[in-house]
Formats: structure tokens, sequence, C-alpha cells
């Protein structure tokens, strides 16, 4: 059997969470490896539906996620999470309740990040049209020790996910066999 | 790799989905099966602390757990549901999504239920200190084609395990070994 472990994907809006998250659960599923990918928007239509974006709605909504985690990971699934996540709180609650967690800080200046602006949020946001949009009107509370930091301005995705790789490799995660 | 599937306990509270939940949870470990009980009320503090007893809540909340369920069972893990799920609706919503879902109606009449009553829900409802007591002042939708019907007030708990076991094997779910 497999060993089960959890992938938290943490950083701003924009930063390339979901792209590195996709990227890395496309390797694993190569790999014939069991594998599921909580993404954050589609997350919040199945558990949090009625949370909304105050500090305490986005904790709960990050603990929810961070329940699930623990039941896939303690069941031999690699479980990638892919949220804002904004504050420490609920984060580092998951990391005592799951078993083999892996933080991945997905940092990117925040001016990139409202360059690439795909959900269009950053432009809402300086229209006055959102509150509450993280790193602008709303805190980020950065990783103090992930496993992985990937700077995603400055690395292609593939490196960012080798470095990945390498840390659940070296965790005793994962055998990299190539 | 095991069959993933899911079993989905319904009944009035105090039907004996909980203890039937446990006692079939039990047996499986037994077997070296992977299997996660997400009992009723441990999974509303997780995934639905702000979700009350209304008829949308209720569906809502069964919706949720079978999220869970979904995930677990098509990653070959076993998931067993132990929850009051009053309306058709979200439980065939569940029955929909879930691949290889099995419905088990904890059948029980409401007076034993009732005299039984050890969350002492029904005396609280009795004095008016509860409203929205499912088969009191609230309706339960019996099931209209169960899997299983365990008549728990004349059976023994092994004798309703059985009969589950019986019609995972007949699916092809399990195999019986002994």
């Amino acid at each position: 059997m497999q060993k089960g472990f959890t992938i938290w994907f943490t950083g701003l809006s924009g930063s390339g969470k979901s792209t590195l998250a996709d990227y890395v659960a496309e390797e694993f599923r190569k790999r014939n490896l069991l594998v599921e990918l909580l993404d954050g928007d589609v997350i919040r239509n199945h558990l949090s539906g009625n949370l909304k974006f105050s500090r305490e709605d986005r904790n709960e909504n990050v603990k929810r996620v961070g329940f699930v985690c623990q039941l896939l990971t303690r069941n031999g699934i690699i479980a990638l999470a892919s949220l804002i996540s904004p504050y420490r709180e609920s984060r580092d609650y998951n990391r005592q309740k799951i078993k083999n967690f892996v933080e991945v800080y997905v940092k990117c200046p925040l001016e990139i990040c409202a360059a690439r602006d795909l959900k269009g949020l950053y432009q809402k946001s300086k229209n006055g049209h959102l509150q509450g949009l993280t790193g602008v009107d709303d805190p980020y509370e950065e990783p103090l020790n992930p496993e992985v930091i990937c700077e995603t301005h400055q690395e292609t995705v593939e490196q960012s996910a080798q470095k990945i790789f390498q840390v659940l490799s070296s965790l005793g995660y994962l055998k990299i066999q190539d």
C-alpha cells in the first residue's frame, strides 16, 4: 500500500497554487498513485456553501478541508489541498491533526499576482467591488516554517514540482524512481 | 486493492444506526479492510458546525457527508455513514454521486426508539424543550428501495450485520470467507 500524506498549498490568489497542485497531482497519477485534489473553489461548493470570508469562516473552511485530508491520508491516499488559507492558526491546526503534513508556501509577490489576476479579483478589489481580498485589504500570514517554498515568479512549474518531490523523498513519503 | 463502497445507515434517532455501524466497522477492521465511520454527531462538529436542523440544512449536511464518502469510496476505502438523514432528496443525491452505494434502512418503531431514548431527545421533545425531532414533529421519509432493511427491534445486531454482509457479497463488494 502507498503511504498517505497531505500536501497543503497556501498562498495568495494568483500565486499559482492550483497550477502547481494540478501538475503534481498529474505526476502522481502517472505513477499510479491514488490522489485527491481538493481545490479551494470547488470545495467551497461541497463543504462550505454557507461560509463567507471572515477570519472565523476562513479558518473553519480550512479546518473542514483539513478534516477530509486527514481521513484520506490515514487511509493511504495522497491529498492535495489548494487554498489561500491565509491564517497560521488553521494551517497549524491541520498540521497537528494530519499525519505526514507537508506545507508548500506558493510565494509570489502581490504585484505579480495582481498583474496575472486570472479571476479578476484584484481588479474588482481596485474598483471597490470586492472587500477582504487577501494581501490587499485582508491579511496573509506567511508560513513560518513550511516544508517547501516555491517562488512561482522565478521558477517553472516543473522546477517547483521537483522541489516538492525532493522533499517528499527526503521525508520518506515517496520514492523517486527515475 | 480492496473495493470501495459506501454503506448509508438511515433511520430515526434511537433506531440503532450507530450500534450497527460500529459493529459492521469492527468486522471490516478484523478482516484488515480500510474503513471510515462517519457518525452524524461527530461529523456535525467537523463539517457542519453552523448548520441547524431545517430541511435545507439537514439536506446540506447529508450531502456534505456524501461528498466525503464519495472521495473515500472512489479510492477504495469503505465508508460507513450513520445519520438520521430523513429526506429522500439528499439520500438519493448521494446514491447518484457515489459508486457502490448501499442504503441500509435501520427500521424501528417510533415507540421503541422513544422508549430507548439514549440521548434523551424524545423526553426533551415531550417536555417542549426540543422542536423538530424526526418522527415526532419533523418528517422521516422512509427509503423506497433500500438495499437492506434491518428491523432492530426484532433482530440482534449480529443478525442485522449478517443481512448487510450477504447483500455486500451478492453485489460483489465483499467476499465472505468463512
